[in-house]
This record gives structure tokens, C-alpha cells and sequence, in this order.
């Protein structure tokens, strides 16, 4: 029996119940597939402010370092949206990828057949559609020095954000693209914005460099406006993207909703020494918070990419995959992804009939 | 007899064929309207590369200052992607904007029914879309300084942009935003990053602020992730965005391309004591260069927005409007925009055929 410790880090809105209804799944599985869970639960983001006064607590970045994954689900809501920025929500999620040193985002956008419709894209544009985002994220503008608001010497205020990258930083990551793009389909699209900005300039050179030594990978370049321009006109084009944190936060978010259905996508957060961090792409939802109408699925998927990322047991990994299609494939829906014809259940019963088809 | 001095911009690839058509049908249009124009042209881009080395020669600088209106085409190509950034085409536009101090770009979106089928997206999502995106043009991560490759400490190269806004330029940005809001559907969303970024802080501040002296106007902020978003979900929910340079860069584009005809796009850039510029959306098309394939439509709706905005000829600029809109309503259509059942025609053909419209 293959032991793991698993820190889970419910955050917020509907955090909690996806959560539950996931550790459930998990439980299922690894009963089947000879592993034990041991869980350890801790407070981040609004939930952590409201008990401890800050948004990551040092005992849950601790708990965390200890595990050998973490779970998280969602953080924020209104509730929190007046604090300084240093003490909200989102600075908990920063804290963690930067305590963590996960420096490598992988966010799948894949469309479903079963939820097809759900696109606002003709299914001819969006049918097949597979793409792997891989964003950089413990570097360029989201953490860059110096930042801040500055009074200029007429007196008046400067916002100021920095957006810098260093060799051995996009090394890296275009490290894990290539790799990522290998397992994939071998094409490798590469986005920044190196028309205008000289970090993109650096970062195209390091990743051609790169390039060299993955012959097997077709890399490309595009330009980020462009890019968002070809994720709208003709998605399947891409297979997988490597870009900034910046750029990987906006088209990220652009290839999910070209699926129609965020409560469908997770997400892997990695790092080399420490633990992964496996979380579903949408927020907290707070105006659904504790209804039981919440969407599960996305945070089941994201558990599935910490059995295959974090923690490699594909087998469970694909288990957990197979169940989410049979349960769509069956008809049951929550409300966000509901069509006609379909059955509305809620969140718990969607948990209920993963496990049955488990 | 209303005179004006245009300066022309013809650039490179598909830029000289689409400009000598719009200054047939502008030449139609001021024979009707009393109106006078004295049109010269000068090198810019990768065609001024070749002529003068630069890509913005001192002397095109010049006479765009000393015109009423500048019209500008497309510029760069593949010939010129390995030149330094500082001479490439692109720094020609840069400059062009900072020279002029053109700090508001306005891009609007929107969906001609009758190019409707063009669209990627579902007709019932995108039918009706009418968007106008203010993008601040002079600013923000294009021009911040510091900027450059640098070497770190330990002897690794480091790539850096800066991020920056000041009060003013937020306040000057935000004014047209405010203005353009009012004059349309009263609805304005600030698209920013605040939840990380410093100097989204500020910007959020600013406009929220100014937003007291427009009681008319509704005003709601945005994320840049969940704006990108939004637009593939539900892009009618938007009248007019105003955002900063990098953000208005992929949001317009990303716009654009829900109307699925980029070749119909117009654009104006505006300062305040120096001439706008007006230019299509699309680029230079060098693949089709010369071919007379080229869709000339955006270059002649740029001419419509000069009339509008740059010359106050509003009569002139809706005739130039109804004539695109008449000939697409009689089949003609180019390579770009062609479907089913429709009228293929070349460029100088669709040239005509406005000019026998109008
Ligand atoms: C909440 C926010 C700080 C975060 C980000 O910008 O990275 C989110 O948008 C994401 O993509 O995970
Ligand atoms: C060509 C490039 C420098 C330019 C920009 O980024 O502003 C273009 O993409 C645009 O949007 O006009």
C-alpha cells in the first residue's frame, strides 16, 4: 500500500463542498487502487483571513511543504475584495505558488464531447479542440522589482510594475514545455510579445535555443495579440503553449472558455523540490456558496492531475478521468453545464454518481 | 470648399494597393461633400527601411505634424523580422504614436449582419455585438522605463519592461473613455489586473474616481483574464472597455476577431494637439501583396473614421459607412470575406464598386 499525505487547502464559496465531495471520490479510488490517503486540511485565502488575519497562515505553507500534494479549491469573494492588496485573498494564492516555488502552471483546455454545445463556438471550431497551457508563474510582472505606488517629482503618483525574466527562469519552464509538448502532440507554440518588450526578446532567444535540444518538437513563435486573436478563429491549430505568467493568466482564461464550461478544468501548479499544488481553473462562486449547486468536476480533474503529476499513479489518474466522462456520457449535469434532455443533479449527487460508476 | 491636408502612409505588403483605393473613394466622397483634400505620401516602416535605413525617416514625422489628418496602411513583413527591434517596422508605428503623442486608441468591434456567418462563434451570441475598445496608446509596459537585457550579478542575462501609469495619463485616457461611453450606449468597463498589479491599483482608483463627474455613465471594472474571457462567453455584455496598452493590445484583438473579418476592422489613434492617425486593424498581408486580393473595406472605414474624428465630417464619414455596408448587401465580397453564394471581386473591383454606390 502506497502511502501519500495530502494537505487540503478548502479556501472558500464553494470551496468546502467541492472539496468534500472530491476527498470522497479520492477515497473510493484509492481504495481500489491500494493507496492511503492521509489528509490534513488548513485555512488559506478569505477563510484563513477571517480565523488568523492573513491570507496564507506559515503553518499552512508549512502543512503544505510537509505533504507530498495539496489540493486546493477556490479563494476570494466580495467579502474581502476592500482589504490593502497585501492582505487579500489572492495574496494567499501568490504566497503559495511562491513558497512553494512552483514555477510551472500546466492548465489543460480540452473539449468534451459530451458538453460540446456548451461553447459559444460553432462545434466545428471548438470540435477536437486539445490544448496545453504552460505558464510561467513565480516570475515576470507578477513578482518583479520594483513595484509599487511611487510620488513622482511633479508630485504626483506613479503605479509601477516590473516585467523581467532571467535566463535560467525561462530555461526552465521551456524545460517543462518541451517535455509536455513531447507527451503531446510535438508541437510546441511559443507567445510573448517580442515586437515591443525586450524580456520577450530574451525569452524568444532562450526558448529557441532550447528548441535545439528537442528536435522532435516543432516550436513556433506568436505574438500575444495574435494569439488571442487565434484561439477565437481557429483553436485547433494549437496542441501546446508556453508563455509568461502574465500572458499565461489572460489565455489560459481565453482557451477555458472556448470549452464553455469552466467547471470542467483543472489545473497543476509545480515546482522541482516541493510539493504540487492541483486546483480546478474557476473561483469561489460565492453566490452559489454552501446550495449544494456547485459543479464538482473540475476539482475531481484536478485531483486526477495530482495522482498523474504529483504523485504518478496514472492508472488511478485515468480512473478518476473515465468516471467524469461516464457521468456526463449518462446524462447527469449540475447547473452550469445543464442542457436540455440532461438530468440536474446537485453537487453531492453528482459525488454520489462518480463513486457508482467507480 | 472645406480644405484638408492628408498625409499618407501607404507602408509595406497589401499597404499601397488598399491606400490608392481608399483615396479614389474618399476623392468621390469630397467631390460630393465640398470637401478639398492635398494628399501626400511618405515612407514608413519596412518600406522606409529600405528607402532610408529608418523606419520612421524625421521627414514622414514632419508632415504628418504639419497635416490635418494622417492615413496610415500596414506595415512590417517577414523581410525585416531579424533587424534590431530599434529598426524594425514596428518601431516606426511606436514612434509614430510617441511623436504625435496619440494617447487614445479607439478599436471598435462590431458585427455587420451581414457578415455574420464569418464569426467563429454561434450566430446568437455574436449577432448584435457593438463594441468599442479605448486603449491608452502612449503609455504603460510599451514605453516605461527601465527597459532592456541586462546582466544580473551572477553574470546571467536579465530581460526587463516596466509597467507604468501616472495619474495624468490614467485621467487623459480615461476622460475620452468617459466621453466615448456617453456618446454610445453609456456603459463603460475598466479593464485592469488590480488584484496584483500596483499600477492597476492606481488605475482602478483613477477612473473610478473621474467616474463621479459621469453620473450617466454606468461604470464596472474588469480583470484582464476574466475580461479575455467574458468576450468569448458573452461579448454583448460590452459597450465600451478602456484599458492600458498591453491590455487594450490583446483585448482589441481578441475582439476583432468575434466579428471573424479582421479585413473590415477601422481604427483611430487621437492626441490632442497633433493629427490622428487612422488605420486598419489587420495587418500587412505580404503573403498577398500585389495581387490585388487584398480587402480594401478596413482601409476605406479608417478613411470614414478620420472624417469623423480627426476632420469632424460626420455626413462624409456615414456615406463612406452606407457605401461598405451597400456593396456587401449586393454580394460583392473578397478572398477574405467570402462565402457561399457571394460575389468574388479583387480589391480595385470593390474599390469600384463603392464608388458606383456612392
Ligand atoms: C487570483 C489571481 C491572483 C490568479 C492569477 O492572476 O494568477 C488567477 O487569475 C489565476 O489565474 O490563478
Ligand atoms: C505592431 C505592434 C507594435 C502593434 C502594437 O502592439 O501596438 C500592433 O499589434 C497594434 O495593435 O497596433
Amino acid at each position: 500500500v502506497q502511502q501519500y499525505r495530502i494537505t487540503l487547502l478548502p479556501g472558500d464559496g464553494i470551496g468546502p463542498e467541492i472539496m468534500a465531495v472530491t476527498v470522497k471520490v479520492l477515497e473510493v479510488v484509492a481504495q481500489q487502487e491500494h493507496i492511503e490517503f492521509s489528509f490534513q486540511e488548513a485555512p488559506i485565502g478569505g477563510a484563513a483571513i477571517d480565523a488568523t488575519g492573513v491570507p496564507l497562515p506559515d503553518e499552512t505553507l508549512e502543512m503544505c511543504r510537509q505533504s507530498d500534494a495539496v489540493l486546493l479549491a477556490a479563494i476570494g469573494g466580495y467579502k474581502w475584495d476592500d482589504l490593502p492588496a497585501n492582505l487579500r485573498p489572492e495574496a494567499g494564492l501568490l504566497g503559495l505558488r511562491a513558497g512553494l516555488k512552483l514555477f510551472a502552471n500546466l492548465r489543460p483546455a480540452k473539449i468534451l464531447p459530451q458538453l460540446l454545445d456548451a461553447s459559444t463556438l460553432k462545434p466545428e471550431v471548438v470540435n477536437g479542440v486539445d490544448i496545453m497551457v504552460v505558464r510561467e508563474l513565480t516570475g515576470g510582472i507578477y513578482f518583479g522589482q520594483p513595484k509599487g505606488i511611487f510620488t513622482t517629482e511633479s508630485g504626483e503618483k506613479r503605479g509601477v510594475n516590473t516585467m523581467a525574466y532571467t535566463e535560467s527562469e525561462i530555461d526552465r519552464i521551456g524545460e517543462v514545455a518541451f517535455a509536455t509538448a513531447q507527451k503531446r502532440g510535438g508541437k510546441l507554440c511559443s507567445v510573448d510579445k517580442a515586437n515591443v518588450l525586450e524580456v520577450s526578446q530574451l525569452w524568444r532567444q532562450r526558448i529557441t535555443e532550447l528548441g535545439k535540444k528537442y528536435p522532435d518538437v516543432e516550436l513556433s513563435h506568436m505574438y500575444v495579440d495574435n494569439a488571442a486573436m487565434q484561439l477565437v478563429r481557429n483553436p485547433k491549430q494549437f496542441d501546446t503553449i508556453v508563455t509568461g505568467n502574465l500572458f499565461g493568466d489572460i489565455l489560459s482564461d481565453a482557451a477555458a472558455m472556448l470549452t464553455g464550461s469552466i467547471g470542467m478544468l483543472p489545473s497543476a501548479s509545480l515546482g522541482s523540490d516541493n510539493p504540487g499544488v492541483f486546483e480546478p481553473v474557476h473561483g469561489s462562486a460565492p453566490d452559489i456558496a454552501g446550495q449544494n449547486k456547485a459543479n464538482p468536476l473540475a476539482q475531481v480533474l484536478s485531483a486526477a492531475m495530482m495522482l498523474r503529476y504529483g504523485l504518478n499513479q496514472p492508472v488511478a489518474a485515468e480512473k478518476l478521468e473515465a468516471a467524469v466522462l461516464q457521468v456526463l456520457e449518462q446524462g447527469d449535469r449540475t447547473g452550469d453545464i445543464m442542457s436540455e434532455g440532461k438530468h440536474l443533479v446537485g453537487c453531492q449527487e453528482m459525488g454520489d454518481a462518480l463513486i457508482k460508476v467507480l
